[in-house]
């Protein structure tokens, strides 16, 4: 068993990696660690207001032993205690303390503060392990015993894992997506309003579209010594908030570089989705895609938690009347699954197969 | 006062039709006309099921006077009694129902039946008056002494309203739109099932996207010999239903033939929006477009009733980062007011002063 | 292994049975019946319509090796080929064929045509095994080798459930509960339109109040001279509709007889948890009720499916302010779970052990 | 027209005082007041996010003329120069600040802060006008040249309004309540949480069942001495919170003193109803109370805006079928007109009718 610390773990990410590490077979969640407000504390008191209101986020209960686990103070916990650690912590707070936790291990992590460096790989599950030799240059370039390997934001998952079997098979030359965000991507206290959720679609999402955009064509790139040169393909999205717990769904029109049709796609994604079903990892779905042929779906609340929320399902794949060459169709992904936590741990997993951890 | 019947009046549409027609100050509603199942009986009496609860849709309340009148037979009546029909039927009862007061009269209708003939005009106050003179020639064609306009599907409504004043500036080459469909859209009983919204998205309304695309390029077409070319942009569109009451919301991604930017899109929507402002018709609102500049917006919950639901809210509105000449906005139109009856009720308006009724 | 049928498997309360049925060590799901509409399609075909979307209201997936199974016709099917017959039908279809089937076998049913008739008990797990004694009267007094056991409605089990540990230690006066009920629990198609529960409450459910009322005091009731005598509590329900979409929330005040306090309810409460523990039952909960000390909850979302939905939640629990001998808390309980299929089949497993069936 | 400041001017319920000043035939809204950080600037300005986000909560639109009005700072504001105070602060500050400006003149408001207080009545128009008299007691006990006159919680104003007819005919001897409360009762930024809410009930809200209780004895008693001797009624209320913007639901049985029938029940709120018909109040409803019979009403998106949100909806209307002289109805009352700002505005003209402003 690898010993795993969690940096940021009373947070509602935090809380997510707790679960997507609950009877763990390969890691076990050594330490739990939180801000000097949390430290000392039982983690089951840590989540509790003073009121007796739960502060436990997720609709799965916690596990009781993490209960009565302690939490430590993650400005002083010694990173060489552990083989890895889990980094749930908001993106400014990561910027400060990551680095002291890779300077002597390998840290995974959802926040997003590292993600747009150029010698720091973004990593998807299936989609780009030839991106991981990147952490190599990171260890180097920085000084580092260990790495930061930041997970993508939660909607540029479910869509870099449809894009690239189409990447791979027709090339790519434009994008255009529109995503309808659940609320639960909205992240940490105080998330959204009721009031702006209710009989209501919020039409915009600061600086989501620039990460998801940047994230996609980074993400799809290639590695040229030892730098990722990102993807050409043109690409807009529009991300929107409505009113569904978990589960983003995007609705997207793909305009190929080589001849396609919608057969043709739904065979690439077929063969794409079995990618890792024979690496025995832990966290994996059977199928990384599944095809939906109920013209209706897609749907967040019914498709939402396939395979415990690893599996995004594509659904009304078909080719479009007006772009030559273009493909359209609509995924659902789960954005606190697949999309952070349990993602992680399943990069995690595929990293030590790598012999990268 | 012009006299005025309104077939099919139980339904939700016809509901709409009635408030559209409260207290105006040119059409006088003469007449209910509904199937047999409910001539003969009072109007009141007609929206009330057995157990009492009330069959009527909307949130405004029926008009009093209303609700004591008879209906009548829709097949029985005398066109020839009237100036006007206005049809809230469904599609297929319009396509037997909407000739034989054609043949006498002017009827605008909510339908899709007759949309999509060569020689029928579908109407948008404020974007396609050029088109009028096509009923001239769907008269002398069918050999009627009235006509049949009909209104486009609400979806389409709020995107042609936007496009316009686009296409004359800039020009349209390809349009790329993604809808998140208000419940009301779904029209008729028993419309929508709360199962399928709630927590949810449902990624397909059947033939929605064939029909928005089809009238969008219509009513951007060009008369030419008494026939409309249609408009030769790309236009490919996702239609999606979202838990929203009313209001459809719509994101846009637009490439122009010319060179475009933010503020010129702005102007040119701007100056469009003052079209039909100074025209005296009893239902216009004050501009057709109002744009926000808090990006937050627009909102369906918030911007869909803007001068009753006949103002479009356009929001975002900002150049593509990746598409050349590539121009993205949001809008919010009301799918039951502008996007049907009350724009219906408009179009007769803009009909009468142009001499056409 | 008992071999089992299924009566009306096509529609929603028969999905649930299916489901509630999956890999059951005692139960073989033998045969799927329905009207001869479905009969002779294969399970897959009948629960999809012609347009390729699904008619799978359930949120987990069918299993799959009943999609192959042969749907028979319920009204030529022998009821001796089986040892047990489920039924999902709606009542007025009940009312006809469920007789046919206990003529020969017992028949558990989630039905209401025969909660109120004299001799047929109404059964709630955990709660009135005494009256299982009248099942034996049914089956005299109507020269039936089998029987028909109803459960309850979805909204009187959580409630009775709660109420029984009180009754036993404290006696019930009187009870007024308001329940905000989830739309799945409208049961069948078309169920509940979009537009009532949007934003919205329904204050009223047909029937629901009387139903209700009367089933709480005759399972609360005692059986004497092979009759059930009614409790004399007093008892006044209000029903409501919310929107949620599994989980009923019901709030109760209850007078008691004898004097009662907080910690004493409690204490009742868990005592009466653990009924079925020990007993080995497949589909019994770990616990029947299970107490908050969370003042927010329970919450239909995050409560509603403890133990796979067969645990109704307890929560503030709290001596009223004013009524002497007034206990209040809210319940959860689901409605399509303990509420419906799977608490019948439960039922069934407890009708197994006392030999009755 | 009389001169008056609003203090909290830039929260959500001084923003709805706004609106319900808008256009005042007798009340000027002189100055807006709020605390030293938004001292000096436009309101247009202070309701903006520096992001261009608005901070207007209202589905109205602000007035434009309030938006370019200069905040002036509450702490350093003259009374003196004003005829009437409202007041929109949160609890904690009221109670620093009106008691500053009740030195000097009138204030009306919406905080609790006061409410309890013996010398202090709670107001609620055509309810306890005869309670006007305890606020001279008030000013003479505290040497305050005007005086605090607090509005009760949104939830008490609906149970009032349609408990007091019933009390002034039949006499209370019980009330057992239940509301199921939108969410924009929750006031004031953040409010309630979307994840709370979405596909959910929250079964508790701090405090307001014990202010419900409380309040509705202290508005429904009598005045003896210069002081109030509650209602002796018994009362119980459940306080939940539902999935809808606007407008409070309450389902509620009353258990007359006096025999009591639906007939004389609906008698008795229609003459009420009538109360401040012929008073030429710019702000009162033509009708306090309206009675639907539709049985599936009153619902809150369809009731809540009824003659502006000023008129409470009551349906459902029936005796009890198990408490004798028992009576059962289910109530809507807007939450944040009648129910808060615009119900303080309509207090304030009965004060000033009354000659006590």
């Amino acid at each position: 068993m690898l010993k795993t610390v969690l940096i940021g773990a009373t947070g509602v990410v935090g809380q997510q990696f707790i679960l997507a590490l609950q009877n763990h077979p390969w890691f076990e969640l050594t330490s739990l660690a939180a801000s000097s407000r949390s430290a000392g504390k039982r983690y089951g008191t840590a989540i509790k207001d003073p009121d007796g209101a739960s502060r436990w986020f997720c609709k799965e209960s916690p596990p009781p032993e993490v209960l009565d686990q302690t939490i430590e103070n993650g400005d002083e916990i010694d990173p060489a205690n552990y083989d890895i650690a889990f980094s749930a912590l908001e993106s400014n707070a990561a910027r400060n303390i990551e680095p002291r936790f890779a300077a002597s291990i390998p840290v995974v992590s959802t926040a997003s503060a590292f993600r747009y460096e150029d010698d720091v790989p973004i990593l998807i599950p299936g989609v780009n392990e030839d991106h991981f030799t990147l952490l190599k240059e990171e260890k180097r370039k920085r000084g580092w015993n260990g790495f930061i390997a930041p997970q993508p934001n939660c909607t540029t998952v479910g869509l870099c894992m449809t894009l690239k079997p189409i990447q791979d098979n027709f090339g790519l030359e434009s994008i255009v997506m529109t995503s309808l965000q659940a609320i639960s991507g909205a992240g940490r206290t105080p998330g959204v309003s009721a009031m702006d959720v209710v009989d209501n679609v919020i039409p915009f999402i600061p600086q989501e579209e620039e990460k998801v955009q940047k994230e996609t064509l980074k993400i799809l790139g290639r590695i040229n010594n030892a730098t990722i040169i990102p993807s050409d393909a043109r690409i807009s999205c529009t991300c929107t908030r409505v009113n569904v717990t978990d589960g983003h769904t995007e609705t997207v029109l793909v305009v190929t570089k080589e001849s396609s049709d919608r057969d043709g796609v739904k065979s690439a994604m077929k063969a794409f989705s079995k990618k890792l079903a024979d690496q025995n990892l832990p966290s994996a779905p059977k199928e990384l895609l599944t095809i939906s042929e109920d013209p209706f779906r897609p749907q967040p609340r019914l498709d939402r938690e396939t395979d415990d929320g690893m599996t995004t399902t594509v659904g009304r794949i078909r080719s479009d009347d007006s772009f030559e060459r273009g493909i359209k169709y609509v995924l659902v992904s789960h954005n606190t699954k697949m999309g952070a936590a349990k993602g992680a741990v399943l990069t995690t997993e595929m990293l030590v197969k790598a012999k990268l951890i």
